[in-house]
């Protein structure tokens, strides 16, 4: 078992990865506080792990299953008004403990539900795709979407835990898989060129699903993020590197209604669109560029936008983006492979040319 | 005007109480930071004191107005989630600067749509009843009630500052008036006898509404409360000794379905309730109990609860309370006048005579 430590104060969390972690009791037990855990899962994920978690926490809780939709369309209030009646009704108190188990959206909106409910209760990060074991879990943000604009209503709010069971990962599909890798790939682009180096030399034994690659590809994903996040939990600065590709990739994701195209399919896309930009302005090179575009091409992910989409869609979608401020959209943009900037006084023509491509592509 | 500091490290905030302080640009221009701000009110305080406001932030900032129907039965998710879809369509950013303008609901709404808007932007409270500004607009406790409990969906957020506008109380009505003094007169029970001994001293002059009196009585108030959450933001123990009455008086609200009494006249029959309880264990004297329902009296405050309930009706509604730890209703009780205890140990035969008592008074 790997583990990294996000050291945040009095809101510092362990990060543990392995195989069968779901399975060992020791693990939760430090992080639940009161008599009772409310398991919160999706219908698609209950049935491989819900069993096996609910055995390991009965160990030092009294545990309560709920389960909610599957998908992105769910990630709404609705859901997370659900999620407070089943709480209120068992009842939950100030000190029961959530336990986030699926993909990004489950752990976004139970982070979320645990943030509001009572004013906040504990919560333990249980990912069970790639995608949240590499970012989502990791770092606090929690929320869910609005019809005009993806993670709109939320709130900043730390697990007590982050538990990465690397098991889980062989009943994810492959396009899941690929689409986590987006993020993967982002954490070597915007800070780290020597896991960007290492993850072209081995992209074949991580997408292969060679447990080691794969631990090792999440324990660096983990640290890259977690080093973020001290240095700005709440996203006042730098943090936003993190979004690279995202703004983009946000449009997209807009465009479909959260629907079609998974998370990192979008920024995989977003990020090429990045890419591109920060090599119209002069910060990238040709052949940076065309490393990015094979890297995440042979990781089986999508290059160009929809084919239904056009450069307004784009520039509408962008404007309700989160990193807007006083009606600027700013960009995260590399000035290499492993530095990223964040940047709103780019030339409103060149970012006109780089969607006029994109969608002619 | 007075000026209190509640100390918070980064989220420090200073609170103004004094005469036409809406009508002050100076005192808002700090704490505005982008370019747009957007005043929260009701339908009851909007056509007195929008344009008023309105017209001191138009030094600092574009204004937009969002009104929301008045009273606690909208208190809910859904005048959150119509906040939220107002934001979205101005489009506002993370800078923008949310004003609640109104008695505690419009503080509690506004400051949990800030809270989660964006994952959090800043806001300023403007507390426009005597509750509001003595208890609910200071200490950062937000969020909305739920068919089953109140309060129970919110966010701690501090505000940015507050601004006690004490010429706003000349149009409460009289009953609002009294209920805000059933809070008043909370901070001299659970912690400063003196400022007790004065209220007893001064009482028809507060409720005449003399400036000086009225204005040394919210000083008081906010300084015990400002104190109380420097000591314990988050409710992890002592700022729990605020809700004296509140168990009680929440039972009260949510039998009414929080219609018909005000939040002050459910406190003050709570507090009565506390007050009968903690003489049945000996803690507080017949004489200290019979000033506690003699001043509660003289304010005009109800101090029994509403002919409708029965002590059943008190133990349901008080088990979803979220002080309830592991089943057991902690309670806020007296140890005398001006000195609160948080117990979890009373003989439940104590509890059970104290509502038979009062349900059929």
């Amino acid at each position: 078992m790997r583990t990294l430590n996000v050291n945040l104060g009095s809101r510092s969390y362990p990060i543990h990865i392995g195989r069968g972690l779901i399975e060992q009791p020791q693990l939760f037990k430090p992080h639940i506080r009161g008599s009772k855990a409310v398991v919160i899962t999706n219908e698609t994920v209950a049935p491989l792990y819900a069993n096996k978690l609910a055995a390991s926490l009965s160990h030092c809780a009294q545990v309560q299953l709920h389960v909610i939709p599957d998908g992105e369309t769910h990630k709404t209030l609705s859901t997370v008004s659900a999620i407070i009646d089943f709480l209120i009704s068992i009842p939950c108190d100030r000190k029961t403990t959530i336990v986030a188990l699926g993909g990004g959206v489950v752990g976004d909106i139970a982070g979320f539900a645990s943030a509001c409910y009572q004013r906040g209760i504990p919560y333990i990060q249980v990912p069970t795709t790639l995608l949240a074991q590499v970012d989502s879990s990791v770092g606090g943000k929690t929320g869910v979407n609005h019809p005009l604009g993806k993670n709109m209503i939320g709130a900043f709010n730390q697990p007590q835990c982050v538990i990465c069971d690397t098991d889980t990962l062989s009943t994810l599909h492959v396009r899941e898989f690929r689409a986590g890798m987006a993020e993967v790939i982002k954490y070597g682009l915007v800070r780290d060129s020597v896991f960007f180096d290492w993850l072209e030399d081995n992209l074949d034994q991580v997408l292969g699903a060679d447990a080691d690659s794969t631990a090792y590809a999440i324990e660096q994903s983990c640290r890259n993020k977690g080093q973020v996040v001290e240095d700005d939990e709440r996203e006042s600065g730098t943090r936003a590197i993190l979004n690279f590709g995202h703004t983009f990739g946000h449009a997209i994701e807009t465009h479909l209604n959260y629907s079609e195209w998974l998370h990192g399919e979008a920024v995989s896309v977003g990020m090429v669109m990045a890419a591109n930009l920060s090599r119209k302005l002069g910060l990238l090179t040709d052949s940076e560029s065309a490393r990015i575009n094979a890297i995440l091409h042979n990781c089986g992910l999508p290059i160009s936008p929809p084919s239904s989409m056009t450069s307004d869609n784009f520039l509408r979608n962008m404007s309700v983006d989160k990193k807007v401020e006083n009606g600027v959209i700013r960009l995260i943009l590399l000035d290499g492979i492993g530095s990223a900037v964040i940047k709103a006084d780019y030339p409103m023509a060149a970012l006109n040319a780089t969607l006029d491509e994109s969608v002619s592509a």
